[in-house]
């Protein structure tokens, strides 16, 4: 298996030379110049390449087990670990006030693709610690805030989030845990949760559960859930009411305990207002789901390295060209137009999808730290993209990096097929893909009377009026996919509000339309910053930005017809039918 | 998880409404009557849905174990495939000379798809040994076909195909084991070969091994390579030189045995002539390949069945036109647009290619029952897309089943992702879906001067006339579709022949707009056949073909406009660049 070599000239071009981040007007960004980044970022490699990557393999063989209510991670997990609670991982982004960096979260991004790229199960203990940890700063009161986070931020303690339960996971309204309140200010919880990533395991002294559950007078539906913090062990160490009682057998992610947890009144406390818990989980909604989106691609650019190491060194067949090697008994591989036709899509969407992940960080930065409303917008309307087109392309980047391998793609222990059962939970967790098309169909697009879009559009209008002569064929390739967009926007407008029914049946088009779209406009800003460089790598930039615009683009053109043709073969059978 | 229900309705809606079998000029032919295939059809459905199918999972699960030389497959399967022997399904097609039965192939595909979608590892030794004997009863003398194929036919003795070695695959011309000439006229075996299914198993009394090698006067290249049969047990019972040296570990399939095999001087015999060992393969490619296409489709069909159940089962939300259950705390997800898009095209998906690979199953019948030259011109330039565009879609619809299954789809037990992970082998094995297109490009699309592809297009352009008025919407989609592979074929023709590498960069384009094409043919001719029904089957046929028709294959504007950018991005990086 070739080693993973983290593509930092491709992460310092995105941030210098395509966003500028040093230059951006956001609080914390003027320290991102790019010899500190590169510092960080070189610090963060030595350890995704070094120790997290080779324990890959070995988490997807050994699995997690669960012994009396124990689980053990692999081998090597609880160590890697304490390395990235130690090398201040964990806490980059969080208060200084809890004993955190306090750096952008834009560069818990670009650290994170390459603790997920490196290894994937074992990044998740780290990114749902960090949502609670997220969570917590943002709506536990000061006293909880003091309890949990400086051990959280240290990397003592990791979180959880509690939601899915047996009967429910997308429908969070039929969650039926309850909480019972106590004398003393703190609650019973009772109930059963699945799904629970890391609700249980051995790499932390204390695990910190964020829970959704009932008050005795809420109301029904998601209307009557409160969030409580739920601590495995209590101030003194003695156990508190929550055990896992199972482990989930999954695809992948092997590595990663997926818990069902049984709360047995654990004594918990609330954290911001009663009946208030989904908003208060929500309010995280878009930074888990970007991290979901950087999951797709994060394991797509480690499978597309493996599959050009694999290219250059297999030999089969002879370039139709003339030999390439006459020398040898055959050609290596990459010399054959189909198999390079696999490496260019996975590179071009790698490339796109890192600068869109990157630059969705920047907003989310922006909203926060700045407080600019139109940047929260912006970044609302975005989130679904980022997290369902990431996760789908990325999931067929593997399946195509696996392609490029042949047999030696299905065979395990070459990694390949690892990469494609690992990232395909990301298609499903934090709200499938289907959920984020409703989403933006059905909440994002039409907000504010379509404010946020219309300023998406006036991004894209200005970056393309920005192109220089010499990038026409790729700014027009990018009018034209906007030019179907704005097509899918008038169909929605004029049809949606009779016919949400027939709306919602072209969301899944309507949110590859906008992601194609995204990753175009990434592209050519991408290749404007490359036309104004002039190493090799530029040039290769240019090349991967003509492919995505002029070969990939055109992808836009078919949604917009499928949207076009309505619901009317979508629901036309009747449920019994089938 | 959901048991298999052979679809009976749809396969003889395909075979007596749709090809009218039993009214086709084919030897054979007037015994497939609705009666006589309804019969066979009802006798492989049980025993696939009560014996192969409950055992797809204990095969994923305990997978085969290599003990001292000995496969021992999961339990159940030496019954199975015993029953399998015993209904005589492994002769079904085979020469009543040798104790088949003499039937058409066509019904080794009605019963075929049925015996996959139930247990598709354990189908493989079937499939396998079926290969085996059609090369034998094509290539070998008269001697060595009594010798071996009573005992095969019979299904107590099983076959093997003996191609890939640990250096070559896809280029077989880098071949390396040996052949030494002994004085009895046998031959002496001598190399390894890797990726033999069913290379050793505890299913049958004997295992057949057919085994590519090169002569010690063999010409370099696949013009050296000569064909040998090679049983492991010799006459008397003695053991021959081969050995089952090691089994892959792969991501699916786990109950076929995958082996590595060690040919250490086994005494083997020439099939056929010197030298002609892959064109003796190569006979019966067309018939291997549609069987892997069948596979695509058929594990497919499974999921889809699956899937549906589950939709019907799970509650989550309520219909956006309001709550369609009123009594229950939540709607069946299948009210969900969003979810009815992924079953629809699951379902349009499967159906197409369930007719795509009935069709092709005549054709290869009047080539070989008839001596039909244009038959065996047409079938040679369907195959490749009929096993990578079935394969390709076949997988991707097992991984929309497992997306409407949400986190159900992701975990072991509940079976769809144990079919994502099966079926995924198929776009690789028989030549990757990589090399059908370069087959369908490089070979078959410009063989005597394109009679074959005109043939095609005249065959469609016949469907069109013939179709009725109501029928317009349908016909004008396959039109403008048609339309586009004319385009493509025009802009080969231009190119193709200065450049040869700009028309192989667009290789996968050509074979999906021509699998489009064909699919829409045969949802064309199901809507004709639809439209002359009045069963509520036959109004679902219709609101499927409509959206196979009007939604689906739109998709055949974007793989020209990409093949239209010739191979200007996709070559355009050096090698080293990457």
């Amino acid at each position: 298996m070739t080693a993973y070599r983290a593509p930092l000239r491709d992460i310092a071009f995105v941030l210098n030379e395509v966003l500028e981040v040093s230059t951006l007007d956001i609080p914390g960004y003027d320290a991102l110049d790019p010899e500190t980044t590169a510092a960080i970022h070189a610090e963060a490699a030595k350890l995704a390449e070094t120790v997290l990557a080779p324990l890959n393999a070995t988490g997807d063989v050994e699995g997690c087990r669960l012994e009396n209510g124990v689980v053990r991670t692999p081998q090597g997990f609880a160590q890697a670990y304490g390395l990235l609670a130690e090398g201040g991982w964990i806490a980059l982004d969080c208060d200084t006030a809890h004993g955190g960096t306090g750096m952008p979260y834009l560069l818990n991004c670009t650290t994170g693709e390459m603790f997920v790229a490196a290894n994937m199960a074992l990044n998740m203990y780290q990114g749902l610690t960090h949502g609670a940890i997220s969570a917590l700063q943002s709506h536990a009161d000061a006293a909880l805030q003091a309890r949990f986070l400086p051990d959280m931020v240290a990397g003592r303690w990791t979180g959880t989030m509690n939601l899915t339960e047996p009967h429910c996971g997308t429908d969070l309204g039929l969650i039926r845990t309850r909480a019972e309140p106590e004398a003393d200010g703190s609650y019973r919880i009772t109930g059963r949760k699945i799904w629970i990533s890391g609700g249980e395991h051995d790499l932390s002294e204390n695990i910190i559960h964020l829970v959704l559950a009932r008050l005795p007078d809420a109301p029904e539906g998601t209307r009557g859930l409160s969030l409580f913090v739920v601590p495995k062990l209590l101030e003194g160490g003695a156990r508190n009411g929550v055990a896992c009682i199972g482990l989930e057998r999954k695809m992948g992610i092997h590595g990663a305990a997926t818990c069902e947890m049984e709360y047995a009144g654990a004594k918990g406390w609330l954290v911001g207002a009663p009946h208030a818990g989904l908003k208060a989980m929500f309010t995280m909604m878009n930074e888990a789901r970007l991290g979901v989106g950087l999951q797709g691609y994060a394991v797509a650019s480690r499978a597309h390295q493996a599959a050009v190491a694999f290219a250059r060194e297999r030999r089969q067949g002879r370039a139709v060209t003339g030999a390439a090697e006459p020398e040898a008994a055959a050609d290596p591989i990459i010399v054959h137009p189909d198999v390079r036709r696999e490496l260019m899509d996975q590179r071009a969407f790698v490339g796109g999808a890192r600068a869109f992940a990157f630059w969705g960080a920047t907003l989310i930065d922006r909203a926060h730290r700045a407080g600019d409303a139109e940047a929260e917008a912006l970044i609302s309307l975005l989130t679904p993209v980022i997290k369902a087109f990431l996760t789908d392309r990325g999931f067929a980047a593997c399946v195509s990096a696996q392609q490029v391998a042949g047999g030696a793609g299905y065979i395990k222990g070459a990694a390949f097929e690892q990469f494609t059962r690992d990232v395909r939970i990301a298609m499903v967790y934090e709200g499938t893909n289907g959920i984020q098309a409703l989403d933006l169909v059905g909440r994002k697009l039409g907000r504010d009377g379509g404010a946020a879009v219309r300023g998406f559009l006036a991004e894209v209008q200005g970056v393309i009026e920005a192109s220089p002569p010499e990038l026409e064929d790729c700014a027009g390739a990018l009018r034209a996919a906007t030019g179907d967009l704005q097509g899918a926007l008038e169909f929605l407008m004029e049809r949606g509000v009779a016919d949400a029914e027939a709306a919602l049946c072209g969301a899944d088009d309507i949110l590859r339309l906008m992601g194609h779209v995204c990753l175009g406009l990434m592209w050519l800003r991408m290749a404007q910053a490359a036309a104004r460089g002039s190493e090799p790598f530029h040039k290769a930039k240019l090349v991967t930005a003509r492919h995505y615009l002029l070969r990939t683009l055109p992808a836009t053109t078919l949604h917009l017809a499928r949207l076009r043709t309505g619901g009317t073969t979508v629901m036309a059978l009747e449920a019994e039918a089938f």
